[in-house]
């Protein structure tokens, strides 16, 4: 656990600039006073509050936030898409505050990573459960997602050894052991990885035919 | 999309059997009624309402419900125990309703796999989405995990076939295509997969030293 409060980044889903609608901005004030509430009764910083548009990307990554927390009243797919972009690199903890009972909405976030998604459920003493609960869901998932990039590399990584472990076999009549060796010796004076060194002599071997 | 209606278990952590705490049985009862009506609102069914003891896997190895739903007022770290061992050869959608901020409690619960966590959310009328979302996740989680443990049985399995591939190079100065056909026509002629015949293979050197 770190000492300092989390920093976070909220994301507005605006009303369209010059509508005339007054209490769907009253609604929209009254969320965003409810969310900033419940964040300082728990703790938490907020870093800033942004419009989600095309600079979304470049202020996460210049602000660096601990969790990003979406306030969209309506279908927020449009805003769901620039988030996604804005962590498409470096994965954080998302949570997404709707009034929206829209399903596909609602599984295309699931779908995207979210690790919350509440439906009517912005209340001022509920925020700090809710996303508590968000940050363990992401280090599990991100966990999980940690072992499977870590399994796929391992096993193209075999699979590129034996393919050029087989290739030395056959062209140098050498045994599995003096293939392995011949790997090993190569990857040592080049200070590369096993499978480094296999993927440049498959890569020589495609060149010369 | 089925077209049945959800078919849920409900298991509540009961009241301590002869406790006279009036409060404390009305709040569970009442809890009991709005989970209930939010159920029947969202057009679920109750399949059955369990307490968490030793019958608990038995009884849903039975039912086979579609989701888990614990209803835990204080504490349900032994509940959590219970569902684990039921649902850990066959995964289910787990949601925990609970009145509960113990961060060591939400934490175990998220690790062991739970879909959804709410805590001080049981209100009738956010039942519905809270278990979509709670579905949405499961599938994503269930998804993922497959993918794992797909990956790495692949990785498994090839490991086992390239160290019984090297032992029929080095022992019968097969070329690596050769000792590859040899291993495909005995998994065919046996009806087995690459991997069994080379895990046997492997097996006989063993047994001989």
């Amino acid at each position: 656990m770190t000492t300092r409060n989390l920093r976070i980044v909220v994301v507005n889903a605006l009303i369209h600039p010059g509508s005339e609608d007054d209490e769907a901005m009253h609604a929209q004030v009254e969320r965003a006073r409810i969310l900033r509430l419940g964040l300082l009764e728990a703790g938490y910083d907020i870093v800033a509050s942004l419009p989600p548009d095309m600079y979304l990307p470049d202020r996460i990554a210049q602000l660096q936030p601990d969790m990003i927390i979406v306030d969209a009243e309506s279908d927020a797919r449009d805003v769901l898409e620039h988030i996604v972009i804005a962590t498409r690199d470096e994965r954080r903890p998302i949570v997404m505050f709707t009034e929206s009972e829209d399903t596909a909405s609602m599984e295309a976030a699931v779908a995207a990573g979210v690790s919350a998604y509440i439906v009517a459920g912005l209340q001022s003493d509920r925020i700090k459960p809710v996303l508590n609960v968000a940050l363990a869901r992401f280090k599990r998932e991100q966990k999980l997602l940690d072992e499977l990039s870590d399994t796929k590399s391992k096993l193209a990584e075999r699979k590129i050894i034996e393919r050029a472990k087989g290739l030395l076999m056959e062209r140098q009549h050498f045994s599995e052991e003096q293939a392995y060796q011949k790997l090993r010796s190569m990857a040592m004076s080049k200070n590369l990885k096993l499978s480094e060194v296999a993927q440049r002599i498959l890569d020589v071997e495609d060149l010369l035919g």
